[in-house]
């Protein structure tokens, strides 16, 4: 190899490493984005709120910069591995791009119950939160690192995440139910843990993409442990 | 241009050509699927959500199609132009598979819905059914004649989309507090009315997909009539 060739091979790495860098920058964004949400509503707070909700730009100008870049690289005419890795950070970034909208959703509707008294209920929406918060940073990681069996361990913790929105919103339906004046604060804690199992689907969908830079087409194993029953009609 | 390289010229235009045609039955299945689960609601027919819930396999498999298709071309190293094309195809093939899941849940939540007496809120539901399909429909036709005005036709008219879902979503909470039996059934209609609402959005990212492959990254002109206190905190 001389090292015109070699110049070559390094700067195409480099920018590969500084897409990952980007993605991953731009996920840990969305990340604590979410964790600023379930903040803001916990704790009734509007400003915080409002800083999530204009923080989300931040989010739609790094999709943009990523597949700005990824263009660049494929037009380089990249081998079918690098091609693969490119085209996952694609996808990735447009997972990270909607979860950035369900957190900022998340914000939104707090701002909404803040109209009303405060609700005991946002506890189990928390919760959810949190959860959903942790399977983010996890199935991050196994990005980063390129860990095929850490993505699947996550993709096989989302039918927990389901199982606890499927009780929360079971939960939320009794309490409106019992009470006609919590109908309109429930239905937005009702569309806020549906935003959270969303966040849980687009989770898993990184994962599989994990999967897919490392191994191409072949189809991913069967998931461990997956009772479908437990998949939220949602 | 001697005879071998016409050849090729005429073999790639033929690959595009059938990426596109793919593209648009995979959109027409899916407008079909919305239809026909608007169909299973207002008939209660059991046996038609069925086929629904069954047939979006179709959709996904046809999405898959599609990635392998367009990474084949990818790998071919296209013109700048031609890349636009593929990368365009790959979103709004993305678009269209969530569009056949929301199809699918729809019909799914239909059956919920047997299970309960007959509501007569499901006539909403159904008229923004009908305009998101309406929606669908139109920006095919504008995908497949890569017209860029009736794109963005399509992305002003979402505004009406999300007004008609604003006033069905305050509507269904009445009900609601009107009749606690009504807040389970109300509820999967809220659902519903928030997955065409959503299936809105992604005829939006299709219409600014057939942009985005006429245009490159020259930004978008300004939404005509938007009236963003429209857009549901959704």
């Amino acid at each position: 190899m001389n090292e015109q060739h070699q110049h070559i091979v390094k700067s195409h790495d480099d920018e590969q490493t500084a897409l990952r860098d980007t993605l991953i920058y731009m996920g840990q964004l969305a990340t604590s984005q979410l964790e600023s949400a379930l903040n803001a509503l916990t704790q009734r707070n509007a400003a915080a709120a409002h800083e999530v909700i204009t923080n989300d730009e931040r989010i739609d100008a790094l999709e943009q910069q990523i597949n700005h870049d990824a263009i660049r690289l494929i037009q380089r005419g990249p081998l079918a591995s690098d091609l693969r890795v490119i085209l996952a950070a694609l996808r990735v970034a447009s997972d990270i791009e909607r979860i950035g909208d369900y957190a900022a959703n998340i914000a939104k509707r707090s701002l909404v119950l803040n109209q009303s008294p405060p609700l005991s209920h946002t506890r189990g929406l928390d919760a959810l939160g949190r959860m959903a918060a942790h399977q983010l940073r996890d199935v991050l990681r196994a990005y980063q690192q390129r860990d095929g069996d850490d993505a699947l361990r996550v993709r096989d913790a989302d039918a927990e995440l389901d199982a606890l929105y499927t009780g929360l919103f079971r939960e939320l339906l009794t309490y409106m139910m019992e009470d006609p004046r919590a109908i309109t604060p429930c239905t937005h804690l009702l569309f806020m843990a549906k935003n959270l199992e969303r966040i849980g689907d687009h989770a898993t969908n990184i994962a599989e993409n994990v999967w897919f830079l490392l191994h191409g087409d072949t189809p991913l194993p069967p998931r461990n442990k997956r009772d479908d029953s437990l998949k939220p009609v949602a």
